[in-house]
């Protein structure tokens, strides 16, 4: 078994005098990625491209195939069964081209168990509803060494099971603050990450949470240690409750017969999100329901009052309700 | 006066032997606008840069001394009060810069008159609640050839307003589905209209309409006509609303204590719109009001329905409207 990424140097491989210029495959270690859709395909491509070995599963095999094509993965593994979050929720959500091979779950799991014994670090990248699954599988096919993190939107019940998987002292959980409503190896792309936001749960996995920052930093992105409560506290308002927003009023667009096209830039950007994987996104509403309900709650009432105002034709009020907001937005862009 | 643009080869000018690569400031004609925020001032650099000669007027003395100082126009002039609409409105939104030049009314509409005698078309880029008295003021300092656009997201209440100025023969109402949630001068940037749809209302001006049709073309614009009524009920949904759900959101996210900075790619699409002009917006809700509150109406009853469907946990209810809204929005960018 491979050592962890080092944290230190974590963007450029040690100078080889015959290669100076390129890291050269597997020089920075091996990384297993379960899940190649936009999250885990486009870290599969950076660390590839930064000089990782990269194993690589996914229900879809098209995906594996293209990926391997390209030269992104050098190998591949089944995820064996276990329990609710099995191997027919491993996808890429690639939609209609995903499909199973056919084999034996016990032999898959033997090979995984030889493949993955190469990986110093394995990347959950599926739907938040399958992780604690793979979860549970990878406590039993990886060895202690194996340091596990995965890129899920919630991270408290993701927290609680790999602790009850018996895998807190090696695992650490991840939130890339990137992507965008596109699903699927095929949305997948270098630089996803590149200045994002990631946050990382660790409950006492100090060694794990350094190889896990210096992936993190070797791919662009922005790691920053947070609490499994506060992150589901503010992921429901800065990006669930987006999301829900930007559904309805594709939903409600849709109702009334108004197709897209007639949208001018502003409304387009409004309603991009409607775009996104529903199967994903009502997985990680239903796991953070408690705290996404009074955000969703909070904007109701917000946008009853205007409802009112603008039924009231009170321009004062509707005035005050937009400059509130105007000064949240600022000038970002 | 010269004459309006022809409609035909709107887009080039005649090649002249002596210069054949660029058109001449002025052989197109003459156009006066006024207000030169993000839509009149980027619509000034456009058909500056395709040879008409531009006039033009604002509150913001900042933003023309600007314009003339980057050759964008040639001329300029002040609106005259007009009860409701007076000169006071007739700003570029560019905020604290904004500040009126001392004049007399009286000998402003005297100067107005000569100046505008030299343009063939008016366009009026106002916010919709100054437009009706610029309207007016138009109808007497411009002669009965002189034909008058304007760029309002509404259209009934400017058409009625055009009409009862006895300006029906010669009025075009025009509504650019263009521009984003900048404003002002500064805002204001060469090809904004290019490939965007832009909705024309005329009454019994069919000359005129051709005219207007011609000034879309040229800049890149894909003008169509409708009839006043349905274009209002058509952007309560497909503008209004996103604009009202934009910036609910980001009103809900500020009261929660949320910094936009903590959102991702897809969050900040959906709050964008929050930073658009409270002023201008609320002039439009309010003109809007009748057709805009069926439509938050229906988003308000589509949100609800998540809530409880969040609340819920209910995983098939939440797929399916996110299905559904997944379905409208496509593949669109």
């Amino acid at each position: 078994v491979t050592q962890p990424a080092q944290p230190t140097q974590p963007t450029r491989p040690t100078p080889q005098p015959q290669q100076p210029q390129q890291p050269q495959p597997g020089d920075k270690g091996t990384v297993a990625v379960i899940g190649l859709g936009l999250i885990g395909g486009s870290l599969a491509r950076d660390l590839a491209a930064r000089g990782w070995r990269v194993l690589a599963a996914d229900r879809d095999g098209h995906a594996l195939a293209e990926a391997a094509a390209e030269g992104v993965i050098t190998g591949t593994f089944h995820v064996g069964a276990e329990g609710p979050g099995d191997a027919s929720g491993v996808q890429s959500h690639s939609g209609a081209q995903a499909h199973s091979s056919a084999r034996s779950p016990a032999s898959g799991s033997e090979r995984a168990v030889e493949v993955l014994a190469a990986a110093s670090l394995v990347i959950v990248a599926t739907p938040v509803g399958t992780t604690p699954g793979v979860l549970r599988w990878l406590a039993r096919v990886t060895p202690n060494s194996t340091i596990i993190t995965d890129t899920g939107s919630t991270k408290r019940s993701i927290m609680a099971a790999a602790a009850a998987a018996g895998l807190a002292q090696r695992f650490v959980g991840g939130h890339p603050m990137a992507g965008d409503h596109r699903s699927g190896w095929g949305a997948a792309r270098e630089d996803l990450f590149m200045d994002a936001p990631v946050w990382l749960c660790a409950a006492r996995a100090a060694p794990a949470l350094a190889a896990v920052q210096a992936l993190w930093l070797a791919v662009g992105a922005r790691p920053s240690v947070i609490d499994a409560d506060d992150h589901d506290r503010l992921v429901a308002w800065s990006s669930h409750l987006p999301q829900l927003v930007s559904s309805a009023l594709g939903r409600t667009l849709h109702d009334a017969g108004l197709d897209r096209s007639r949208l001018g830039p502003g409304g387009r950007d409004v309603t991009r999100l409607a775009g996104s994987d529903p199967a994903m996104w009502a997985d990680i509403l239903v796991d953070n329901a408690d705290v996404v309900t009074p955000a969703l709650a909070a904007l109701l009432n917000e946008l009853t009052r205007l409802h009112r105002h603008v039924m009231d034709r009170d321009v004062a009020a509707i005035t005050a309700a937009l400059a509130a907001a105007r000064d949240w937005a600022g000038s970002a862009t």
